[in-house]
């Protein structure tokens, strides 16, 4: 093979390399996901990464899969599209086992999405993403849970309650709304998505964009889309109507149960949607508080009728998606982000001549459980030391004829300096304790 | 949005749906894998799962790009593949820091790789795969480390030497070969292709396809190839010119130090060469010795030349890929596979009225470090306890006026049928005990 200078080094636009100190971070972020999550019991499930393109058209929204999925033809002639989101594949896979399964049904998964954008801070065209999911629990209990997980995970990453918000709404108020103002299903779906994109774009051309859709009505509608405050004294209007009155329960019952738990940092948010057609009660979205960092870190809510879709019998649902850009940026504003630590323990150099009874050495070493790499090259010592240092690998000793006879090692901390005379067999116990 | 009978309920064709169950396996073999990689050192990377179609062109080999990949032009205008292997990714890597990095270098990653084929035993559309690689040894100790490495993770795996080989061929001695029969470039790829597939088609096939290459040199290039005790006779005739004997030497060397590392279940392979056309050194497979299971369980070899391609300086580089599929295959085939154990710890189910309680006393629980569900639905509890063991979860407790008051709880192991009266207090150190 000839060198191919025109060869891009880089990863694909929009997306990641994650060498060793960004994968550090990643698993970081997916350890705290997983152990909140088991902590509430959720079960981990995966699939493909591929699913037939119908499966979005049904419901994700036209939007996306027009105009922002990886969509192609496999070479037998099936539509297929990389996910951009997880929603679909999990209501799939509760349909298609919808009698073997036992409901209510905790679950997590964290996949990596796709959407065809132009990259920007907080979004890139491949995310990682945690999935929590109850099916089976139609009260608003499940929402309350949802929420107070995703607040566990802020907890554990270190997440002071000032620094984050949780926003809260209710599909079913919108729709209600919309009966109000007297909008057809259209109307209301497109005037969801105008909503949803209120915050990037000028008052101006959220007006401009509400008029299209709303003609004379829009002076009504954005009146009732004000601020919380006004929403508020509103209260009563929405209690005159059965509908209205079962939404602004359920979001009053969220509020008390979650504050209830502690956690206070939650507000209405007349503004939020969602962009996902599916959802059919209560949504929410959480976000730093920072403006640098615009975007949520989390957003969910209840989907009712996702799995009955499928043809089956209905399990109501209700989940959220937590992207890991978003969270790192999080986690790098409030300095969160722990240290990188090398998962290597120790590592082994060798005089000339040695290299088969440092492998020995090793072996043994790691029968007892410790981490141990070998220099293989025929460097001088400083410069194997010199690799060591580099890689972070916070343990060195030399193999030589001397250390070989005797059965001890001085074994040197690289990051205190400290050396220490140790015998072969309490290497192991030092290294250890020190790791 | 109404039910949409024709949506399939099937996870795309030669893909997995990985319920609960299936991810715990999954879960299990990924542990593995990285523990023992760690173990020697290594360092977890990613990348992203597509990159540009060129990246392969170079690299991986004419049938796979033409024939195999999923390959498709994204909005952009941009030829993009999902990865149909990992090697090229972080050559690609490797050569973008070649000047930051330390080396030697020891990386690891897991990866889901996608090839179009027919789906089948031991071989599906998407497969996860341990990839571990070492750059910057040019010595043969980096292939026996990387063989070493494999064969510790099937003990760790529990599997037994008898069930198991490792077969081991050189790549120089099949291009000295080639040499001494006089074949073309050309015609020697094309021939490695054909041996790459000796095992999959008939002796009648194989003579056919090797003729059409190699014409009136068949029957010499054939006799080369026979069986490993043919090929020790050999010998002789290869350590008379340099090139072969420098082959032969390193086959031995990787022969002996195995040998001396306690690996016997080693041999001699003439017909391994590899599908991938990077491959300059050492070559190696490793297969269940029942033939149920004839796809290799791992693969892999030196590759010297590859991050140089992209017109940085050359390091050397050794590594293996490892697949999900025929690993679960051979430990279902040797019941190596360990039994489900949901990392759920307790389900709190509660009386009429005592879910905000079940909650309290859950919220504590988790604190202290316990996965605890509640069940938020208001069924009887006889319903509640039937979820907590159909799901596996080993203690179950009821929340009651008398619970709350006395703070103390009946907790049951619903594996052995024992039921203790526990102190609130105590009741984590109850679950974890037993857990």
């Amino acid at each position: 093979m000839k060198p191919n200078k025109k060869l891009s080094l880089e990863p694909y636009k929009g997306t990641r390399d994650f060498y060793p100190k960004d994968q550090f971070v990643q698993n970081y972020i997916f350890g705290v996901w997983k152990k909140v999550a088991e902590r509430y019991g959720y079960q981990e499930y995966n699939s493909s990464i591929l699913e037939e393109t119908d499966l979005y058209r049904a419901k994700t929204g036209e939007e996306i899969v027009n105009e922002q999925t990886y969509s192609f033809t496999d070479r037998g002639g099936r539509d297929v599209t990389i996910r951009p989101e997880m929603t679909p594949t999990v209501a799939r896979m509760v349909a298609a086992k919808r009698r073997e399964l036992t409901f209510p049904l905790r679950w997590f998964s964290i996949p990596n999405l796709w959407r065809y954008e132009r990259p920007q801070r907080g979004r890139l065209r491949e995310h990682w993403q945690l999935n929590c999911d109850i099916f089976g629990v139609d009260g608003i209990e499940a929402d309350v849970e949802i929420i107070s997980l995703a607040y566990d995970i802020m907890k554990e990453f270190g997440a002071k309650d000032k620094d984050f918000e949780i926003r809260i709404y209710n599909r079913k108020l919108l729709n209600y709304w919309a009966k109000v103002v007297g909008l057809n299903q259209e109307q209301a779906s497109k005037i969801t998505k105008v909503i949803d994109k209120k915050d990037k774009i000028s008052t101006k051309d959220f007006y401009v964009r509400t008029e299209e859709i709303l003609k004379e009505k829009t002076e009504e509608f954005i009146e009732l889309m004000q601020s919380p405050k006004k929403f508020e004294e509103r209260t009563n209007f929405f209690q005159k109507k059965e509908e209205g009155k079962l939404a602004w329960k359920e979001i009053n019952l969220v509020f008390d149960k979650l504050e209830s738990r502690g956690i206070k940092n939650i507000r209405l948010d007349a503004a939020l949607v969602r962009g996902f057609d599916y959802y059919t009660g209560m949504v929410f979205e959480m976000y730093d508080v920072n403006p640098k960092n615009p975007r949520a870190l989390f957003g969910g809510g209840r989907y009712d009728d996702l799995v009955g879709i499928f043809g089956v019998e209905k399990v109501s649902g209700v989940g959220f998606g937590w992207g890991d850009v978003t969270t790192k940026d999080f986690l790098e504003t409030y300095k969160l982000l722990p240290e990188f630590k090398s998962s290597s323990q120790l590592y082994i150099c060798h005089l000339d001549g040695y290299l088969d009874k440092a492998n020995e050495l090793a072996s043994s070493l790691r029968e007892q459980g410790a981490n141990v790499e070998v220099d293989l090259t025929e460097r001088k010592i400083q410069a194997q030391i010199k690799t060591a240092d580099r890689e972070d690998v916070p343990f060195v000793l030399v193999v030589g004829e001397e250390e070989v006879k005797s059965k001890r090692y001085k074994v040197k901390n690289l990051q205190t300096g400290k050396e220490e005379q140790t015998a072969e067999k309490d290497i192991y116990q030092l290294v250890k304790k020190n790791a």
